[in-house]
Protein backbone atom coordinates (compact mmCIF):
# COMPACT_ATOMS: atom_id res chain seq x y z
CA UNK A 1 0.00 0.00 0.00
CA UNK A 2 1.01 3.27 -0.62
CA UNK A 3 1.55 5.68 2.02
CA UNK A 4 1.59 8.88 0.25
CA UNK A 5 -0.59 8.66 -3.13
CA UNK A 6 1.86 9.32 -6.56
CA UNK A 7 4.67 9.70 -4.34
CA UNK A 8 4.62 12.87 -4.50
CA UNK A 9 3.66 16.07 -2.18
CA UNK A 10 3.54 18.71 -4.79
CA UNK A 11 0.05 19.71 -5.92
CA UNK A 12 -1.68 22.19 -7.90
CA UNK A 13 -3.80 23.65 -5.63
CA UNK A 14 -4.35 23.99 -2.06
CA UNK A 15 -7.66 22.36 -2.39
CA UNK A 16 -5.12 19.46 -3.84
CA UNK A 17 -3.27 19.99 -1.51
CA UNK A 18 -5.73 19.24 1.39
CA UNK A 19 -7.34 16.63 -0.43
CA UNK A 20 -3.51 14.91 0.00
CA UNK A 21 -3.36 15.86 3.51
CA UNK A 22 -6.30 13.88 4.39
CA UNK A 23 -5.27 11.02 2.34
CA UNK A 24 -1.44 11.40 3.84
CA UNK A 25 -3.31 10.88 7.90
CA UNK A 26 -5.64 8.22 6.27
CA UNK A 27 -2.99 6.24 4.97
CA UNK A 28 -0.94 6.17 7.93
CA UNK A 29 -4.06 4.78 10.12
CA UNK A 30 -4.22 1.83 7.68
CA UNK A 31 -0.61 1.03 7.76
CA UNK A 32 -1.42 0.70 11.93
CA UNK A 33 -4.53 -0.99 11.50
CA UNK A 34 -4.41 -2.95 8.50
CA UNK A 35 -7.56 -4.67 8.96
CA UNK A 36 -10.29 -2.84 6.23
CA UNK A 37 -12.74 -4.56 8.42
CA UNK A 38 -11.67 -3.59 12.22
CA UNK A 39 -11.49 0.00 10.19
CA UNK A 40 -14.77 0.31 8.82
CA UNK A 41 -16.28 -0.67 12.37
CA UNK A 42 -14.28 1.76 14.35
CA UNK A 43 -15.89 5.04 11.88
CA UNK A 44 -18.87 5.07 13.58
CA UNK A 45 -16.86 5.39 16.86
CA UNK A 46 -15.11 8.56 16.01
CA UNK A 47 -17.43 9.85 13.49
CA UNK A 48 -20.62 10.35 15.72
CA UNK A 49 -17.81 11.70 18.75
CA UNK A 50 -17.20 15.26 18.65
CA UNK A 51 -13.78 15.19 20.60
CA UNK A 52 -12.95 12.29 18.11
CA UNK A 53 -13.66 14.36 14.49
CA UNK A 54 -11.59 17.32 16.50
CA UNK A 55 -8.86 14.81 16.87
CA UNK A 56 -8.92 13.80 13.42
CA UNK A 57 -9.05 17.22 11.97
CA UNK A 58 -6.14 18.38 13.93
CA UNK A 59 -3.99 15.52 12.29
CA UNK A 60 -5.44 17.02 9.11
CA UNK A 61 -3.83 20.41 9.94
CA UNK A 62 -0.60 18.84 10.67
CA UNK A 63 -0.07 16.87 7.58
CA UNK A 64 -1.36 19.78 5.61
CA UNK A 65 1.60 22.55 7.06
CA UNK A 66 3.75 20.12 6.00
CA UNK A 67 2.35 19.70 2.07
CA UNK A 68 1.42 24.04 1.71
CA UNK A 69 5.42 24.35 2.98
CA UNK A 70 6.26 21.99 0.09
CA UNK A 71 4.43 23.67 -2.43
CA UNK A 72 5.57 26.98 -1.27
CA UNK A 73 2.00 28.16 -0.22
CA UNK A 74 0.62 28.14 -3.67
CA UNK A 75 2.11 31.27 -3.81
CA UNK A 76 0.72 32.54 -7.22
CA UNK B 1 -17.58 20.66 -0.89
CA UNK B 2 -14.74 22.49 -1.59
CA UNK B 3 -11.67 22.16 1.94
CA UNK B 4 -10.14 25.15 0.91
CA UNK B 5 -12.68 28.13 0.26
CA UNK B 6 -11.73 30.19 -3.10
CA UNK B 7 -8.72 27.54 -3.28
CA UNK B 8 -5.87 30.07 -2.08
CA UNK B 9 -4.27 30.46 1.46
CA UNK B 10 -3.39 34.35 0.58
CA UNK B 11 -6.13 36.60 2.20
CA UNK B 12 -6.20 40.37 2.68
CA UNK B 13 -5.46 40.92 6.29
CA UNK B 14 -4.78 38.77 9.32
CA UNK B 15 -8.52 38.88 9.98
CA UNK B 16 -9.62 37.29 7.12
CA UNK B 17 -6.89 34.80 7.18
CA UNK B 18 -7.89 34.01 11.32
CA UNK B 19 -11.88 33.55 9.44
CA UNK B 20 -9.92 31.36 6.63
CA UNK B 21 -8.27 29.22 9.61
CA UNK B 22 -11.60 28.72 11.22
CA UNK B 23 -13.43 27.66 7.56
CA UNK B 24 -10.78 24.61 7.26
CA UNK B 25 -10.97 23.62 10.49
CA UNK B 26 -14.26 23.17 9.52
CA UNK B 27 -14.34 22.04 6.14
CA UNK B 28 -12.41 19.30 7.47
CA UNK B 29 -14.52 17.69 9.91
CA UNK B 30 -17.76 18.04 7.61
CA UNK B 31 -15.20 15.92 5.24
CA UNK B 32 -15.08 13.00 7.73
CA UNK B 33 -18.57 13.17 8.97
CA UNK B 34 -20.64 14.31 5.65
CA UNK B 35 -24.08 14.07 7.55
CA UNK B 36 -25.06 17.90 8.48
CA UNK B 37 -27.78 16.19 10.95
CA UNK B 38 -25.44 14.49 12.79
CA UNK B 39 -22.75 17.25 12.69
CA UNK B 40 -25.34 19.49 14.32
CA UNK B 41 -26.25 17.29 16.59
CA UNK B 42 -22.99 17.15 17.62
CA UNK B 43 -22.05 21.22 18.01
CA UNK B 44 -24.16 21.11 21.77
CA UNK B 45 -21.60 18.17 22.86
CA UNK B 46 -18.26 20.23 21.96
CA UNK B 47 -19.80 23.69 22.37
CA UNK B 48 -20.71 23.24 26.24
CA UNK B 49 -17.23 21.53 27.07
CA UNK B 50 -14.62 23.37 27.86
CA UNK B 51 -11.84 21.04 26.95
CA UNK B 52 -13.76 20.37 23.72
CA UNK B 53 -13.59 24.34 22.81
CA UNK B 54 -10.18 24.56 23.75
CA UNK B 55 -9.08 21.13 21.60
CA UNK B 56 -11.37 23.34 18.76
CA UNK B 57 -8.75 26.53 19.31
CA UNK B 58 -5.95 24.22 18.70
CA UNK B 59 -6.67 22.74 15.85
CA UNK B 60 -7.38 26.53 14.51
CA UNK B 61 -4.61 27.97 15.89
CA UNK B 62 -1.67 25.27 13.61
CA UNK B 63 -4.36 25.95 10.55
CA UNK B 64 -3.56 29.58 10.86
CA UNK B 65 0.14 29.11 11.73
CA UNK B 66 -0.18 27.78 8.02
CA UNK B 67 -1.95 31.05 6.57
CA UNK B 68 0.05 33.09 8.51
CA UNK B 69 3.21 31.68 6.95
CA UNK B 70 1.58 31.81 3.89
CA UNK B 71 0.98 35.73 4.22
CA UNK B 72 4.69 36.15 4.93
CA UNK B 73 2.64 37.31 8.04
CA UNK B 74 0.87 40.36 6.55
CA UNK B 75 4.00 42.14 7.32
CA UNK B 76 3.82 45.87 5.78
CA UNK C 1 -15.85 40.61 16.56
CA UNK C 2 -12.41 40.82 15.43
CA UNK C 3 -10.41 37.65 15.70
CA UNK C 4 -7.27 39.59 15.58
CA UNK C 5 -7.06 42.66 17.77
CA UNK C 6 -6.01 45.98 15.80
CA UNK C 7 -5.73 42.71 12.82
CA UNK C 8 -2.01 42.91 12.76
CA UNK C 9 0.22 40.09 14.45
CA UNK C 10 2.94 42.93 14.94
CA UNK C 11 3.55 44.39 18.26
CA UNK C 12 6.32 46.02 19.70
CA UNK C 13 7.70 43.51 22.26
CA UNK C 14 7.63 39.75 23.57
CA UNK C 15 5.48 40.43 26.04
CA UNK C 16 2.69 42.71 23.90
CA UNK C 17 3.07 39.61 21.19
CA UNK C 18 2.15 36.66 24.16
CA UNK C 19 -0.82 39.20 25.52
CA UNK C 20 -1.78 38.82 21.57
CA UNK C 21 -1.06 35.21 21.78
CA UNK C 22 -3.79 34.83 24.80
CA UNK C 23 -6.25 37.27 22.61
CA UNK C 24 -6.05 35.51 19.77
CA UNK C 25 -6.87 31.71 21.77
CA UNK C 26 -9.85 33.73 23.34
CA UNK C 27 -11.22 35.05 20.46
CA UNK C 28 -11.17 31.73 18.96
CA UNK C 29 -13.48 30.33 21.42
CA UNK C 30 -15.43 33.60 21.23
CA UNK C 31 -16.05 32.59 17.86
CA UNK C 32 -17.13 28.96 18.47
CA UNK C 33 -19.27 29.41 21.59
CA UNK C 34 -20.43 32.89 20.80
CA UNK C 35 -23.08 33.16 24.05
CA UNK C 36 -20.73 34.72 26.77
CA UNK C 37 -22.61 33.56 29.43
CA UNK C 38 -22.04 29.94 28.52
CA UNK C 39 -18.48 31.22 28.29
CA UNK C 40 -18.34 32.57 31.98
CA UNK C 41 -20.07 29.21 33.03
CA UNK C 42 -17.35 26.77 31.60
CA UNK C 43 -14.47 28.93 33.32
CA UNK C 44 -14.33 27.72 36.99
CA UNK C 45 -14.73 23.91 34.98
CA UNK C 46 -11.29 24.63 33.38
CA UNK C 47 -9.64 27.15 35.67
CA UNK C 48 -9.37 24.55 38.45
CA UNK C 49 -8.41 21.39 36.39
CA UNK C 50 -5.14 21.26 35.92
CA UNK C 51 -5.09 19.40 32.62
CA UNK C 52 -7.61 21.66 31.18
CA UNK C 53 -5.00 24.88 31.77
CA UNK C 54 -2.46 23.02 30.31
CA UNK C 55 -4.01 22.35 27.18
CA UNK C 56 -4.99 26.02 27.29
CA UNK C 57 -1.19 27.16 27.93
CA UNK C 58 -0.88 24.48 24.95
CA UNK C 59 -2.94 26.40 22.41
CA UNK C 60 -1.09 30.14 23.71
CA UNK C 61 2.25 28.67 23.41
CA UNK C 62 0.86 27.95 19.55
CA UNK C 63 -0.25 31.20 18.54
CA UNK C 64 2.87 32.52 19.94
CA UNK C 65 4.90 30.93 17.78
CA UNK C 66 3.27 32.04 15.10
CA UNK C 67 3.00 36.02 16.34
CA UNK C 68 6.93 35.08 17.27
CA UNK C 69 7.40 34.67 14.02
CA UNK C 70 5.99 37.28 12.31
CA UNK C 71 7.88 39.69 15.02
CA UNK C 72 11.26 38.16 14.14
CA UNK C 73 11.21 37.24 17.35
CA UNK C 74 11.92 40.50 18.05
CA UNK C 75 15.81 40.00 17.32
CA UNK C 76 17.27 43.59 18.13
CA UNK D 1 19.17 -0.04 19.30
CA UNK D 2 18.96 2.42 16.33
CA UNK D 3 16.61 5.63 17.10
CA UNK D 4 16.91 6.36 13.57
CA UNK D 5 17.42 3.48 11.17
CA UNK D 6 20.57 4.33 8.60
CA UNK D 7 21.09 7.20 11.02
CA UNK D 8 19.83 9.64 8.48
CA UNK D 9 17.06 11.24 7.64
CA UNK D 10 17.44 11.44 3.71
CA UNK D 11 15.22 9.29 1.69
CA UNK D 12 14.81 8.86 -2.06
CA UNK D 13 10.85 9.77 -2.00
CA UNK D 14 8.08 10.88 -0.44
CA UNK D 15 6.95 7.29 0.37
CA UNK D 16 10.40 6.34 1.86
CA UNK D 17 9.83 9.67 4.24
CA UNK D 18 6.67 8.28 5.24
CA UNK D 19 8.03 4.87 5.86
CA UNK D 20 10.80 6.37 8.01
CA UNK D 21 8.44 8.88 10.46
CA UNK D 22 6.12 5.45 11.18
CA UNK D 23 9.85 3.76 11.91
CA UNK D 24 11.30 6.82 14.11
CA UNK D 25 7.90 7.15 16.15
CA UNK D 26 7.90 3.11 16.90
CA UNK D 27 11.51 3.46 18.06
CA UNK D 28 10.97 5.89 20.81
CA UNK D 29 8.03 3.94 22.15
CA UNK D 30 10.67 0.82 22.13
CA UNK D 31 13.03 3.18 23.55
CA UNK D 32 10.59 4.13 26.50
CA UNK D 33 8.99 0.44 26.79
CA UNK D 34 12.27 -1.72 26.39
CA UNK D 35 10.17 -4.85 26.63
CA UNK D 36 8.92 -6.52 23.40
CA UNK D 37 6.07 -8.76 25.21
CA UNK D 38 4.83 -5.69 27.04
CA UNK D 39 4.86 -3.79 23.60
CA UNK D 40 2.76 -7.05 21.59
CA UNK D 41 0.20 -6.86 24.62
CA UNK D 42 -0.30 -3.65 24.80
CA UNK D 43 -0.78 -3.16 20.16
CA UNK D 44 -4.46 -4.30 20.31
CA UNK D 45 -4.88 -1.68 23.03
CA UNK D 46 -4.75 0.92 20.24
CA UNK D 47 -5.13 -0.78 17.27
CA UNK D 48 -8.80 -1.12 17.84
CA UNK D 49 -9.46 2.52 19.45
CA UNK D 50 -9.95 5.05 17.23
CA UNK D 51 -8.46 7.62 19.12
CA UNK D 52 -5.29 5.91 20.46
CA UNK D 53 -5.11 5.78 16.42
CA UNK D 54 -5.55 9.17 15.59
CA UNK D 55 -3.10 9.98 18.20
CA UNK D 56 -0.57 7.40 16.86
CA UNK D 57 -1.40 9.04 13.45
CA UNK D 58 -0.39 12.52 14.69
CA UNK D 59 3.05 11.37 16.07
CA UNK D 60 4.08 10.18 12.36
CA UNK D 61 2.22 13.18 10.99
CA UNK D 62 4.89 15.43 13.18
CA UNK D 63 7.79 13.62 12.54
CA UNK D 64 6.96 12.93 8.66
CA UNK D 65 7.07 17.01 9.27
CA UNK D 66 10.84 17.00 10.20
CA UNK D 67 11.53 14.10 7.78
CA UNK D 68 9.93 16.20 4.53
CA UNK D 69 11.97 19.02 5.81
CA UNK D 70 15.28 17.44 5.98
CA UNK D 71 14.65 16.15 2.31
CA UNK D 72 13.59 19.73 0.96
CA UNK D 73 10.13 18.41 0.58
CA UNK D 74 11.50 16.03 -2.52
CA UNK D 75 11.04 19.23 -4.73
CA UNK D 76 12.03 18.41 -8.36
CA UNK E 1 2.85 40.51 35.88
CA UNK E 2 5.12 39.81 32.99
CA UNK E 3 4.24 37.06 30.70
CA UNK E 4 7.87 36.89 29.04
CA UNK E 5 10.97 37.29 31.76
CA UNK E 6 13.29 40.27 30.85
CA UNK E 7 10.67 41.10 27.66
CA UNK E 8 13.38 38.79 25.45
CA UNK E 9 13.30 35.50 23.72
CA UNK E 10 16.98 35.80 23.65
CA UNK E 11 19.38 33.98 26.05
CA UNK E 12 22.78 33.25 26.09
CA UNK E 13 22.84 29.46 26.03
CA UNK E 14 20.54 26.64 25.46
CA UNK E 15 20.36 26.22 29.35
CA UNK E 16 18.99 29.62 29.91
CA UNK E 17 16.43 29.00 26.69
CA UNK E 18 15.14 25.87 28.37
CA UNK E 19 14.78 27.73 31.35
CA UNK E 20 12.74 30.50 29.60
CA UNK E 21 10.83 28.03 27.92
CA UNK E 22 9.37 26.48 31.64
CA UNK E 23 8.97 30.04 32.49
CA UNK E 24 6.82 31.10 29.39
CA UNK E 25 4.61 28.24 30.45
CA UNK E 26 4.25 28.69 33.65
CA UNK E 27 3.57 32.36 33.21
CA UNK E 28 0.43 31.96 30.79
CA UNK E 29 -1.42 29.53 33.37
CA UNK E 30 -0.67 32.24 36.27
CA UNK E 31 -2.34 34.46 33.45
CA UNK E 32 -5.55 32.24 33.23
CA UNK E 33 -5.80 30.95 36.67
CA UNK E 34 -4.57 34.08 38.68
CA UNK E 35 -5.39 32.88 42.33
CA UNK E 36 -1.90 31.39 43.48
CA UNK E 37 -3.72 29.41 46.25
CA UNK E 38 -5.71 27.54 43.68
CA UNK E 39 -2.63 27.17 41.68
CA UNK E 40 -0.72 25.93 44.39
CA UNK E 41 -3.87 23.64 45.09
CA UNK E 42 -3.70 21.94 41.68
CA UNK E 43 0.43 21.06 41.38
CA UNK E 44 -0.26 17.71 43.48
CA UNK E 45 -3.00 16.66 40.95
CA UNK E 46 -0.82 16.56 38.13
CA UNK E 47 3.06 16.37 39.43
CA UNK E 48 1.92 12.94 40.35
CA UNK E 49 -0.18 12.07 37.16
CA UNK E 50 2.20 10.52 34.42
CA UNK E 51 -0.23 11.70 31.54
CA UNK E 52 -0.82 15.46 33.75
CA UNK E 53 3.56 16.01 33.40
CA UNK E 54 3.67 14.36 29.72
CA UNK E 55 1.43 17.11 28.80
CA UNK E 56 3.07 20.03 30.78
CA UNK E 57 6.19 18.90 29.22
CA UNK E 58 4.63 18.67 25.87
CA UNK E 59 3.53 22.27 26.49
CA UNK E 60 7.54 23.57 27.23
CA UNK E 61 8.54 21.72 24.13
CA UNK E 62 6.92 23.97 22.13
CA UNK E 63 8.07 27.02 23.87
CA UNK E 64 11.06 25.99 23.84
CA UNK E 65 10.64 25.43 19.89
CA UNK E 66 9.88 29.14 19.55
CA UNK E 67 13.12 30.15 21.83
CA UNK E 68 15.47 28.43 20.10
CA UNK E 69 14.65 29.92 16.62
CA UNK E 70 14.84 33.18 18.14
CA UNK E 71 18.33 32.26 19.06
CA UNK E 72 19.05 30.90 15.95
CA UNK E 73 19.86 27.23 17.72
CA UNK E 74 22.85 28.96 19.18
CA UNK E 75 24.85 27.91 16.82
CA UNK E 76 28.32 28.92 17.33
CA UNK F 1 20.17 19.63 37.38
CA UNK F 2 20.80 20.05 33.57
CA UNK F 3 17.65 20.92 31.41
CA UNK F 4 19.73 20.52 28.09
CA UNK F 5 22.38 17.58 28.41
CA UNK F 6 26.27 19.63 27.77
CA UNK F 7 24.66 22.70 26.70
CA UNK F 8 24.05 22.25 23.57
CA UNK F 9 21.74 21.29 20.36
CA UNK F 10 24.33 20.55 18.15
CA UNK F 11 24.61 16.42 17.92
CA UNK F 12 27.03 14.66 15.57
CA UNK F 13 24.29 12.05 13.98
CA UNK F 14 20.53 12.27 13.49
CA UNK F 15 20.88 8.97 16.29
CA UNK F 16 22.58 11.41 18.99
CA UNK F 17 20.15 13.74 18.14
CA UNK F 18 17.43 11.49 18.92
CA UNK F 19 18.76 10.40 22.32
CA UNK F 20 19.21 14.15 22.91
CA UNK F 21 15.75 14.56 22.11
CA UNK F 22 14.25 11.98 24.56
CA UNK F 23 16.60 13.55 27.48
CA UNK F 24 15.56 16.84 26.80
CA UNK F 25 11.71 15.57 27.31
CA UNK F 26 13.00 13.84 30.62
CA UNK F 27 14.47 16.52 31.92
CA UNK F 28 11.91 18.62 31.46
CA UNK F 29 9.76 16.04 33.89
CA UNK F 30 12.31 16.13 36.52
CA UNK F 31 12.30 19.82 36.55
CA UNK F 32 8.17 19.59 37.10
CA UNK F 33 8.28 16.44 39.48
CA UNK F 34 11.49 16.42 41.58
CA UNK F 35 11.07 13.48 43.86
CA UNK F 36 12.95 10.62 41.97
CA UNK F 37 11.15 8.54 43.85
CA UNK F 38 7.61 9.37 42.90
CA UNK F 39 9.03 9.62 39.32
CA UNK F 40 9.68 6.15 39.59
CA UNK F 41 6.34 5.23 40.87
CA UNK F 42 4.89 7.00 38.06
CA UNK F 43 7.30 4.88 35.68
CA UNK F 44 5.04 1.53 35.28
CA UNK F 45 1.70 3.86 34.73
CA UNK F 46 2.68 4.90 31.82
CA UNK F 47 4.96 2.26 30.42
CA UNK F 48 2.23 0.09 30.30
CA UNK F 49 -0.47 2.28 29.01
CA UNK F 50 -0.41 3.02 24.99
CA UNK F 51 -1.94 6.20 24.96
CA UNK F 52 0.47 7.38 27.83
CA UNK F 53 3.27 5.95 25.19
CA UNK F 54 2.08 7.71 22.58
CA UNK F 55 2.05 10.71 24.37
CA UNK F 56 5.78 10.83 25.21
CA UNK F 57 6.70 9.30 22.23
CA UNK F 58 4.72 12.66 20.81
CA UNK F 59 6.82 15.19 22.70
CA UNK F 60 10.04 13.43 21.77
CA UNK F 61 8.90 13.97 18.09
CA UNK F 62 8.63 17.99 19.12
CA UNK F 63 11.91 17.87 20.64
CA UNK F 64 13.58 16.41 17.68
CA UNK F 65 12.02 18.67 15.52
CA UNK F 66 14.03 21.10 16.96
CA UNK F 67 17.05 19.31 17.28
CA UNK F 68 16.72 18.96 13.85
CA UNK F 69 16.03 22.06 12.79
CA UNK F 70 19.46 23.10 15.08
CA UNK F 71 21.58 20.36 12.90
CA UNK F 72 20.40 21.28 9.46
CA UNK F 73 19.07 18.20 9.37
CA UNK F 74 22.81 16.91 9.34
CA UNK F 75 22.83 16.80 5.63
CA UNK F 76 25.77 16.12 4.18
Amino acid sequence: MALVPDNTLITATPEEGRQLAIMLARKTIGAIQTDPDVRAGLRPMYANNPDSLTAAGHVVAIEFATVAAANNYWRA
